[in-house]
């Protein structure tokens, strides 16, 4: 089948709401506002952007984000609850193209157990929600939660009742990821067959991957009728996460003559946005994830390789340039230029303003005086460093090491914040880094435990930078650090620094209250 | 369906196969071992321990795991060629149960390019190499490699004559991830209807996750009358990997009803065997990888957190405890003995013999003085760093460090090789670590450029271990090394000169020559 005759699927990506309320990936404004951007350079057509009722940074979020980003319609969550649409209508009605997302759990084990509520009550609430939206706007969808384990009779009413109320959208989320392809393909059919008013809203379907299966679910719903697929980038969102959208949108791309159905997806974007998304929420992906994993395209075996030598279709259903993945990485160096640094930064997804460009391009030029060939990943760490940055709070100035393996080392630690400086020597530790860490947290007298530590390195070669991220908790709270640098024991440092003035301006990791679906 | 009524699924495990022929995954004798006893502990029906053609690493690994392991059948794999089936039951015939396992291209793709074969070619070199199989061993497997997309009446054709020739089992691979559930459930199910002697064999599956549909591509053919599904743990093989065994294993056990199916997989096993496995391959598992991830039972939103606490089926179709998650970490500490020791290293998967306990147990008390607290993670981390140790290599005696931010550090390192010592001092490097390598590539005389980096808390809290894996390039062969200590100086130090150790004898990574399917 030509693309022409290709059904179009809306690709909904929701990794700012389901996947920003997974442990470990929640994300600040400007990084919500960087991952909406990239979204849209994507191609996505509906990107949720928060539940505005649970938390001020939520609704910040998808106010900025309806404001400013362009090219996507912006969707806000609420449940069936006047305050919640209220605030969602507040976050978004400064913006063009907006959506209200309302939702309300169906099933009977959910009716009995969390609601409280009989059938009746369900369809009343459902419909006085939905009615409550499009008072507000144009663009309604409706989720009965946890659809999937719902009765079919009672779904059908649901939905019948939403649709009639205003849904233009109607989501069916497998909430627990407990759906079989064939078992979903079923509850899609029937809404098809037995919804008598389903022509006046697209069917959408919220697939979990707890068994693995949330990709399978999905396009068994589109081979059944459903035109919008809920996704998100990497596959994140609560517990095993979300339908992966680069998953999804190749397995339409790719099997296009048995689907009959493509996104509008720019697939060349998908690995930048990926990447983008793992530096910002600090959440790896694995090497043998499909798509976009480091190995995806790897071909080790000798057979495979002599294959592939004489014709690359005998191993490869698609080409690693179609999703992004260039051959080599283009090498800047300490003569390139502003312009080319900027143009690698939008190519690798971030939008720098002119000040954040100065900023950076000073960092770049620093960097490549160490070091000869400064590759993509490198120019990622820099900016996401930069980013990550808060005025106004500890900065480090200095450090100095001495230490002999088997005995307690001797560090100093030198630090400003504003116009003042600290600076605490330290004669303990179990080697330099946690004498590092321990003069930090004296100077700043915030005592922490870190649950998480890494270095890595940002790309090949002896002379990579270190890129760290460390956890820490504090109050019962978690807190994400990052830094880069050469020196690994300094991106060490500035890492738990980093995650030190996270908690200086009270930026906890994992805010929210009351998140779902 | 009582689970007394579910047909029985044969579980086929290539995670020392095709797990271990992806990039970064190879792996010794001694982990093959300690992987494949813990494929049997964890109730693997199959192991697919190797290919014995391509290296003496891959014989000598079928050979010793169908000499030692016991309660699986051993798999060896061939090409249809005399010499590869020779080859493969030398490897095998001092085991007593163990099976032959032969493979053959058949699409049009793979005829044409790669094997310049006619249909009729292919089946009489297929029937040649079953009954060459036969005369050594009843059990025999054959694959018509990339069979997904071979044409449904010749791949009939092949499966029968193999069968005819005395093959037991019939697998059928999706070598290149193309397939869809429904395609492929109609592949099986024309299997099932066409071949007239289908009765006197297993259906087997193999599927390959590039477009992330292995495991749902699996069910579909089970569910149409596969008897035997081949997958990994972690989903580890080539490219995107294969069929996640974990989640495979819990789909059918969770959709019991559905499918009427079931393994005879001991699930509490899964996590410990996941874990094992990414600590030997270095292979991070994500964190929202469904069954086994970090995040995987994690309930982050506060109306899931809400729901769970009145009642667990909400968001719940799984309990933790039935795939091995422990709410708690057992905790040992400097009064727990060695038998208590003996004891978590086995829950952990390792099979440890009374040398390496009393050596690895020693490490423990060490590290118990100066922790309070010993976690899994811990343990698991001495466990590693003891047998990626090797005998009369280079060892680390001790390091000195003198460096301040911005200038050039100062170390010294001492190592030992069998009685000789030998020390270098180094003023030069981009902070302490990058000049320890350097001081350790100027003793060894070895200039490996480092691939990757990584240093990671082996377990939470301040005092957690810091567990480093290095890759390094040397000679255009990649090598891995290991490092831990409560010092992540020392740790990073110690795996790469581990990784050094493995250059010196020559343990190349990724050393295969012909691997496939």
């Amino acid at each position: 089948m030509s693309p022409d005759e290709s059904r179009q699927i809306t690709i909904f990506d929701t990794t700012l709401r389901d996947g920003e309320q997974s442990p470990g990936c929640s994300m600040n404004l400007d990084e919500k506002l960087e991952v909406a951007q990239a979204l849209a350079d994507l191609g996505v057509n509906v990107i949720e952007a928060g539940f505005p009722i649970t938390s001020p940074g939520d609704f910040e979020a998808v106010r900025e984000i309806s404001r400013t980003v362009s090219g996507a319609t912006i969707c806000g969550l609420a449940r069936c609850h006047e305050r919640d649409i209220d605030r969602a209508w507040e976050a978004l009605r400064d913006g063009n193209d907006v959506r209200i997302h309302v939702f309300l759990a169906t099933s009977a084990i959910h009716r009995e157990f969390k609601l409280k509520m009989d059938k009746e009550e369900i369809i009343r609430r459902a419909v006085e929600g939905v009615t409550r939206a499009k008072a507000y706007c144009d663009n309604i969808e409706f989720s009965p939660e946890d659809a999937a384990r719902t009765e079919i009779d009672f779904l059908c009413q649901v939905v019948e009742s939403a649709i009639s109320a205003g849904a233009t959208t109607v989501n069916i989320p497998d909430t627990v990821g407990y759906a079989t392809p064939a078992h979903f393909a079923n509850v899609i059919s029937s809404l098809v067959n037995r919804v008598p008013n389903i022509d006046q809203a697209v069917i959408s379907v919220h697939c979990h991957n707890d068994l693995g299966l949330a990709v399978a679910n999905s396009l068994a719903a589109v081979e059944n009728g459903a035109g919008q697929i809920e996704c998100t980038i990497n596959g994140l969102g609560e517990r095993a996460g979300n339908c992966s959208l680069e998953e999804v949108v190749m397995a339409l791309r790719t099997r296009g003559d048995y689907y009959g159905a493509d996104t509008r997806i720019n697939t060349p974007r998908l690995v930048p946005t990926s990447r983008l998304v793992s530096n910002i929420t600090g959440m790896v992906v694995q090497r043998n994830k499909a798509i976009v994993g480091r190995n995806a395209f790897a071909h080790e075996a000798g057979i495979h390789q002599d294959g592939m030598l004489k014709e690359r279709t005998t191993y490869e259903i698609m080409r690693p340039e179609d999703v992004g993945f260039t051959h080599t990485d283009l090498v800047l160096g300490k003569h390139s230029g502003r312009a080319a640094l900027a143009d690698r930064a939008k190519a690798l997804g971030y939008h720098l303003s002119e000040d954040q460009l100065v900023v950076v391009f000073e960092d770049f030029k620093a960097l490549a005086d160490k070091k000869k060939e400064v590759y993509d990943g490198d120019i990622a760490a820099l900016i996401e460093q930069r980013k990550s940055q808060i005025v106004d709070q500890w900065q480090l100035i200095s450090y100095q090491v001495q230490a002999t393996s088997g005995q307690a080392p001797s560090v100093t630690v030198t630090l400003q914040r504003g116009d003042k400086e600290a600076s605490k020597k330290i004669d303990a530790g179990d080697g330099p880094l946690d004498a590092l860490f321990r003069a930090i947290e004296e100077i700043t007298a915030r005592s922490v435990v870190v649950r998480d530590f890494r270095v890595q390195s940002a790309t090949r070669g002896k002379d990579a930078q270190g890129e760290s991220i460390v956890e820490v908790e504090y109050n019962g709270k978690t807190y994400r650090g990052r830094g880069v640098s050469t020196d690994t024991v300094e991106a060490g440092t500035r890492a738990f620094l980093n995650a030190i003035n996270h908690i200086e301006i009270g930026a906890a990791e994992q805010s929210q209250q009351e998140p779902t679906v």
